[in-house]
């Protein structure tokens, strides 16, 4: 049992280096289209100067607080700390470089090979993201559980906390930071494309163009494969900590090695489980249904992962309760049933037959005008917060079933294992769409013919319904992971702690840490609306002072670069806030009012982050569907370009920031706050009262 | 001391003779104008109409309650639950019985006698209300105290838990009924007058207007005085309750009776001081600044509550510690705070010199469209949540200083009383804001002369401003009040109670309870977007079947009676799911998951409630004043008409539900689900491990 971190690290390695041979797989793609390989090279020029401007930031970020705490804790916490937030650069740039290779080479396989050829190179793009991401977590998390001894007898895992908060800062700063870029971009050319100048999506005159698609990539690859990256990370470092804890399994227990060493066993397996999903690719693709291929590579590696979760236990290889298992699978059952949810209230289609009414309401209430499609967007998202509240809620209360007395945190923090172990595929399948989105937004802006449109199309199509999904999975692993945190900040403080409601130390925490889901909510929709106004004021500059772009001119192009340069200085600017208020508010409630505050804190901003996230990310995903839903003719009485229609535009606007910047920010930020507590515990230096 | 009961009850019986002879005194204004008289008298016809009729689903609903209350327990808090709902349907019948009374003579005396006169009688017309629910809520509580012995040693009070769930259940109803019936008529109004007709606000060829104006008053004043009656009496019920609990002061204290007169004796001598600060105004009323004579009724009101309660303690009329007047004081001033905060948030002028950013911010994103406007105030009100979070965080902090650890939940419940204590001039302040903006309108409908308009258009932005502040302090006071009545949870169970944030039960009631805010802030928005569609169709219909209206054709009127008999079934239908939602789920959590989870339900409903009920206020706040602004020249490159404007419309019209119906509603909500808790508690008839 003492092997398992070196054939998970191992593990790790071999899924990198097919992770770069995918990668080499799709670079095969010829681009023979002068076009296509113009805009494959300008996103991809964009997407690389915006990561290492950013990297450049977050390294004064990084070093800045690894030095504090080199002076507030031992060095470990502070390597690991390093480790972590190197790890998460890597695995993001990585997957940025492949999936923006792998956007026209989409389009290109669209043309010459057809269908099956698209989905193939598609899909790798997304593989090596999603290879990347589980294989650097693994091996990362599992040389750091080696390097601290894990498999010892009463191990000191806090250090490990380090590399959970390196990984959590990076994903902060890649979400938000991604986020405004992306929807700056969009709303922008939006606006003054689409409503001003009344030129359709995707069009090559207008100047934001470029900079929309290469937000695609920056907010939607690298900041969700960020954000997947520590919750794996921060869930396995959860149930170790949780594990190695005093008292942890009951008086006398003696066993614990095993249930530390469980989270990366069932990481290594779920891994495995992964790239089989992934290569069943290679046969999967051939099927008619492309939408089914996909859903099946992550059902295959789902079923493999629990038979050897189980088989792992049966054998004796790890001497774990069974409970743990079903912890595990109920986990996996809750994540789908979220994102089946979420599908339910943002989809247009029947979910198992049974048909969405929200989307219709909202089609509906476009009718009279932009004021009522808002509300009926606003209310659809805060109702769709509840089912999946008491999902979650159903899971811990499962997961503290089957673990009882002695397991019951432990378990909560495998529940979200559950949904995280099989990362490897289900990032893969998240990293597609943005794929699919640009190539088709790339065969529009090339010019290329309507078989190729139809091909990116419904590749396009299928990806947006695997986002809503990844969506609402992501939300439901963030709220375990940050529960499993919490869980570990409690085990990891050795003084007292009152963490009863009625304690007013408590409450007080409570209301501060409910307030700030809000706040940073506030923070990055504002600078959306800034910077999207920025991007507004530069378009309409350039539609007035080109001659012939406007009317499509021969040659005439318009200036790209500068919508990309106006994006990446805005979000570089704008991140900064938020990531500052999500990594000092645990310390200076922590300094000024006490570890009961700090619990407080993290219980409230978990409670209100989880469901502004849901509501979020589902308004915004609603509005979205519901001026589709107009396009398609679904709604009687409306159609594309009525006055219902404009409202739906209007709604669908409004959404942007709600879906791709704040929502996801939240799910961050919850993680980053808990885990910051976290490592606060580890240095055990702040006093029980507050004010050090 | 046994005496204060009495002593109070007979203030509350005098106070309530001053009330009716207020009354009379406003009902002396003699209407000589033929259109004043019939717009009067179709408002309170129809205001008197809703009334009834909601009160008539209530009693099915109260006499429901009250049958299962006494199954569950003796007969007493069922008693207690009939007295409370019956005093809280009188307080709402004449205070909106005097305000819609007021309103046309409001507009009388503008054109009669000026603005002193109009300021006096828009002022009475609001103390009715005012002295109505603190006399009622006084005089009803006083008796409840009595009869259960308060003065006794060791008395049981938990019945007297049921006068506060009467009380709350009624407010529900008011508040959502009223909300929607408010908004129904006035989003859909000014959808078909002010945007497709294109005619003015309260326009008197609008069907909706009158259904428009009797919501001002169904709403505002009915709704919000039934809000800060329950408030009222559920601080002292609070207060009662924990004084009386076992451990109260530490072992063998004895003293716990003063404690338990305690709010008796404050509620008395806050009334006390509100009927003289309501005098005030026949002397204030004469001078220039109408603002600053409103404004220093409360404040006159304020001192000398506040002098009262020193001087009781000081003179050991009553003997509790200094500590708790701290804490009353420290009440007030931070109720006081959180509305300047509202006031900064969503106001056009400086407040104390300092200028908002907020209002400038949404109006310049206007001039980008109606997403860019949504946006911005979305993002406003979120924002706008934290000072007041942090400012009742103070509050608790303070308050938990000043009691100790003897007293500290005491001192929470008494740091709501200094919120409320005064009610008697608050809610008066409040009610004046509903009457002069209906004054206004009725000027504008009857014709009547621009310096009439001037002097009510003057009334009419002073009650703007004391809106915004009275609804900080409502939600200041109910999130105190609720923290007051979860305490009160607490010292009621009399078995185990395990409220640590490790106990997973307490998780699960945290996550369901934050959950359930946003559930039924959706429930009362969809309410209010369907019901303004039934009034949309209406309007629409008479504007094309009734020739001559729309050209304002000599004796063609609208049927006014049609929408107001729309806007009345529409909150008589849809206030039923959200109050069954708020009186069943505590008691479905609690049956089920026991009281440890019904705990976490009260902290986590707390928490979102209170932020989501600030953010939704504020936002709305933030939008109409944006709009004004506008209107008002504040905002460079914008102006009434243009597409700024339009853009801000919309985001007004957004607004509207939330600023009148749902934010409202939210302060209702958690403290009827902490009343129902409390209730239960007092049964004892639940196991600890839930599914009875």
């Amino acid at each position: 049992m003492d092997n398992i971190p070196m054939i998970a690290a191992g593990a790790g390695l071999v899924g990198l280096v097919i992770a770069f041979m995918l990668y080499q797989q799709v670079n095969k793609v010829k681009i023979d289209n002068q076009k296509v390989a113009e805009i494959t090279k300008e996103i991809q020029e964009g997407a690389m100067a915006f990561l290492v401007a950013e990297y450049k930031v977050l390294a004064i970020f990084v070093v800045v607080v690894g030095a504090a705490l080199t002076q507030l804790n031992d060095m470990n916490t502070a390597l690991a700390f390093f480790a972590g937030a190197f790890a998460s650069v890597v695995a993001g740039f990585s997957g940025m470089r492949s999936a923006t290779s792998a956007n026209g080479r989409t389009t290109m396989a669209a043309k010459n090979d057809g269908k099956a050829g698209a989905l193939a190179v598609s899909y790798n793009g997304g593989a090596v993201m999603g290879l990347s991401v589980g294989g650097l977590g693994l091996l990362g998390i599992s040389l750091v559980a080696y390097w601290l001894g894990a498999g010892d007898a009463n191990p000191d895992l806090s250090a490990a906390a380090g590399f959970g908060m390196g990984a959590s800062s990076i994903a902060l700063f890649a979400r938000v930071g991604g986020g405004i870029y992306t929807k700056a971009a969009d709303v922008g050319a939006d606006l003054v494309g689409k409503v001003e100048a009344g030129i359709p999506e995707d069009d090559p005159r207008n100047p934001g163009v470029i900079a929309d698609n290469v937000g695609d990539n920056v907010g939607d690859v690298a900041g969700m494969g960020a954000d997947i990256f520590e919750s794996f990370v921060g869930s396995i470092i959860a149930a170790m900590i949780i594990a190695s804890s005093d008292g942890f399994g009951g008086a006398g227990f003696t066993g614990a090695s095993d249930y530390i060493m469980m989270p990366i066993m069932l990481g290594l397996i779920g891994y495995v489980a992964s790239i089989i999903g992934v290569f069943s690719m290679f046969v999967l693709k051939n099927g008619k249904d492309a939408a089914a291929a996909l859903r099946n590579t992550t059902f295959i590696a789902a079923i493999l992962f629990w038979a050897g979760g189980y088989f792992a236990i049966n054998q004796n290889l790890i001497a774990v309760e069974i409970g743990v298992m079903h912890s595990v699978v109920l986990g996996s059952v809750v994540g789908i049933a979220i994102g089946l949810i979420t599908e339910y209230y943002t989809g247009i289609e029947p979910v198992f037959g049974i048909k969405t009414k929200a989307i219709p309401h909202i089609g509906e209430m476009s009718k009279t005008g932009p004021a009522t499609n808002a509300i009926a967007g606003l209310s659809v998202g805060m109702m769709s917060t509840f089912i999946p509240i008491l999902l979650i809620a159903g899971g811990i209360l499962g997961a503290n079933y089957f673990g009882g007395d002695e397991y019951g945190l432990y378990c909560i923090a495998m529940a979200a294992m559950g949904m995280l172990a099989t990362v490897g595929v289900t990032m893969t399948v998240d990293a597609y769409g943005p794929v699919a989105d640009n190539a088709g937004g790339i065969a529009e802006m090339s010019g290329l013919g309507a078989d190729v449109r139809a091909i990116t199309d419904e590749l396009d199509s299928i990806g947006n319904t695997t986002a809503a999904v990844g969506k609402g999975f992501a939300i439901g692993s963030a709220a375990l992971t940050a529960l499993a945190l919490f869980a570990a900040y409690t085990a990891a403080i050795t003084g007292d702690l009152d963490l009863t409601l009625t304690n007013p130390m408590v409450v007080i925490g409570l209301l501060i840490g409910g307030g700030l889901p809000f706040v940073v909510a506030a923070m990055t929709m504002t600078s959306v609306g800034k910077a999207a106004g920025e991007m507004v004021v530069e378009i309409r500059r350039q539609f007035k002072e080109i001659p012939g772009l406007l009317e499509g001119k021969e040659g005439v192009k318009p200036d790209s670069q500068l919508c990309v340069d106006i994006s990446t200085k805005a979000a570089l600017r704008e991140m900064v806030g938020p990531g500052v208020v999500a990594v000092l508010a645990p310390v200076i409630v922590g300094m000024a009012l006490g570890w009961d505050a700090l619990g407080g804190l993290l219980a409230g901003s978990l409670v209100t982050g989880v469901l502004m996230a849901l509501f979020m990310a589902n308004a915004g995903g609603a509005w979205d569907n519901a001026k589709k839903a107009i396009e398609q003719g679904h709604i009687d009485g409306a159609k594309k370009g009525d006055a219902a229609h404009d409202a739906a535009v209007i709604g669908d606007t409004i959404g942007d920031p709600f879906k791709d910047t704040s929502g996801p920010s939240l799910n961050i930020l919850i993680k980053l706050m808990s885990i910051v507590a976290v490592v606060l515990a580890g240095t055990g230096k702040l006093t029980q009262t507050g004010l050090l």
